[in-house]
């Protein structure tokens, strides 16, 4: 039970794509991060993703449309649905998805990460 | 499938304690709020609940302590745990919490909302 200031944690996060966990709660998981680049198309078969942007602006590419996303903004990608983050400056995004959710969805390459830090 | 601009929401909301539910995922819902004043005493049995500030500062009293919140910082009050929002002055918030959640908990009284706005 302890309050979190999001900017301390992004301050702890240096490496892109790479959320770490800031907050628990009822089998959901508050998750910061940064992006920069380009991520990979991938799909959660059963977890709805939001994807709040903190600072800076990204893109997430969809197989039918692109959504711009500037600070201020969330955009949740419902379970199924192909996506692809993309951002060409360092944007700080908090993410809000159930605790199972696997950062590259139904693929595993080498972006993907079993085991996210909580900081 | 539309991304949610939480200024342009916070605009719509011009009564205090009135969450108005802005995406849906998981089970879950987010609300924005604003809030002015002292709320009541109450706890949610089954439903944790996030409560990040997005503008101004407020502080969740709880029976053995107050968590002050300044903007930027959020707090997540356990399932069953007894608190209190209070803000001096015009505090914006985010929710996260799940779907079933009443706003005054295990209290009915005239703050009580069965239904939420969706905007």
């Amino acid at each position: 039970m302890e309050k979190v200031n999001i900017k301390q944690k992004l301050d702890m996060i240096s490496e892109y794509w790479k959320p770490h966990i800031v907050g628990e709660l009822n089998g959901q998981e508050v998750k910061l991060s940064k992006f920069k680049g380009e991520f990979i198309w991938h799909h959660h078969k059963e977890e709805d993703e939001l994807f709040l942007v903190l600072k800076g602006r990204m893109s997430m590419h969809l197989r039918d449309t692109i959504v711009d996303l500037e600070e201020g903004e969330f955009f949740i990608v419902p379970r199924g649905v192909e996506h692809k983050p993309v951002s060409e400056e360092e944007v700080h995004l908090m993410l809000f998805e159930p605790a199972s959710t696997l950062n590259t969805g139904n693929v595993r390459d080498e972006k993907t990460l079993d085991h996210l830090k909580r900081i």
